[in-house]
């Protein structure tokens, strides 16, 4: 989990509005994430990694309130902070929603995955406190390393498994993607002028450094991208 | 919540095995109902309310972590422990999934309550380290004022609500004691030797307190039994 930070951080400090924006994003992305996982432990083939994953979904709801309180102590009500993301958060989940064990564990090393690559790019444009904040909700590597360990258990069982779990996960990519489009042009620009933060608009480099970073997670696991 | 302890505590020091039955039963209780608690969220009004339940259900898979620690600790498989009781717990919460928020609310309210009674009634006969653990595992205050005052709420939205969510409770407490006759038969006697500790198997004294404790919950919040 390395931790880049812009070379000169306080090059461009963030409008109020695009922060506000970004909380309500991130506290929506893990107030969503804790329902489907603590839903998808379900799927779990026994009771101990049933409890696995509900652990995973409880960390997501405590990084919630974090930021939900942050956004209190901004003024702001965390439901209209998250507003505008309801739609496409809502809409990714519904379609991807696992069918079995080995593809909820994949969907959580995934999008957990993304996810943290995401956050660690906003926040080298984020101020004190902000930054530490949303630095701070990462999720445990704990947690993508158990991920990891279930695909690799699956793949090991029925080797078939990794050409369906790689499918499986450009679904998510794509679907993620599709959604991405429309939080983009929800937030009204504040957000993308966060990304865009060195004034060009390197939406695209971001772009390509998140699929770098997952085409490489998948390998790491045996699936390919 | 007050905090009963018999009289001679030392009375009768429970058998290794009725422990782990116990501890095991409650591990499992906590699982499931963060599952329920978690899987109901998405029936809120609003991402406030949504994310409430959620945060409750959290408290109790983090209860989960620490019974499955200390049967860990105690040389047993925490699955093993909880397999027993699975078949009855799902069958409550399958027999018994809310339509609404409101009946969201009563089943949180009406579950934890019970469910506080009955951990405390049971921890009395616990010795050291495991009074303290089961005792710590009842629920916060914060979580039932919470759900007592969404079922005010409701009422006085729409007062014929009253005698819906009364009924509800009714189906809850019936289901919940038919399901605790297959627990009391599936745990082969230990639990209900830990119940009936005072050698007079105090079984029906121990369903009159908690049916009076209940019916006055329900009074509290507008409900009757």
């Amino acid at each position: 989990m390395s931790d880049r930070v812009p070379s000169d951080p306080t090059a461009d400090i963030p409008a109020e509005r695009a922060v506000v924006d970004l909380l309500g994003l991130v506290a929506l992305g893990e107030l969503l994430a804790f329902e489907r996982m603590a839903a998808d432990a379900r799927l779990a083939p026994d009771l101990r990694r049933r409890a696995a994953l509900g652990e995973m979904a409880a960390a997501e709801i405590a990084n919630y309130r974090r930021l939900a309180d942050r956004l209190g102590a901004l003024g702001v009500l965390p439901d209209d902070a998250m507003a505008p993301y309801v739609a496409p958060l809502q809409a990714f989940h519904d379609s991807t929603e696992p069918r079995d064990w080995a593809e909820a564990v994949t969907k959580a090393y995934v999008g957990d995955g993304i996810t943290d690559d995401f956050i660690r790019e906003i926040a080298g444009a984020l101020t004190e406190p902000d930054r530490r904040l949303v630095l701070d909700v990462l999720h445990e590597s704990r947690y993508a390393d158990f991920a990891a360990a279930e695909i690799r258990i699956a793949i090991e069982a029925d080797p078939r498994v990794a050409n369906r779990l790689s499918m499986w996960a450009r679904r998510l990519v794509g679907e993620a993607l599709s959604q991405a489009g429309r939080v983009a042009s929800a937030d009204l620009g504040a957000l993308t002028a966060l990304i865009a933060r060195d004034e060009r608009a390197d939406v695209a480099g971001l772009f390509r450094r998140l699929t770098a970073a997952h085409t490489a997670r998948m390998g790491a696991v045996g699936l390919n991208n």
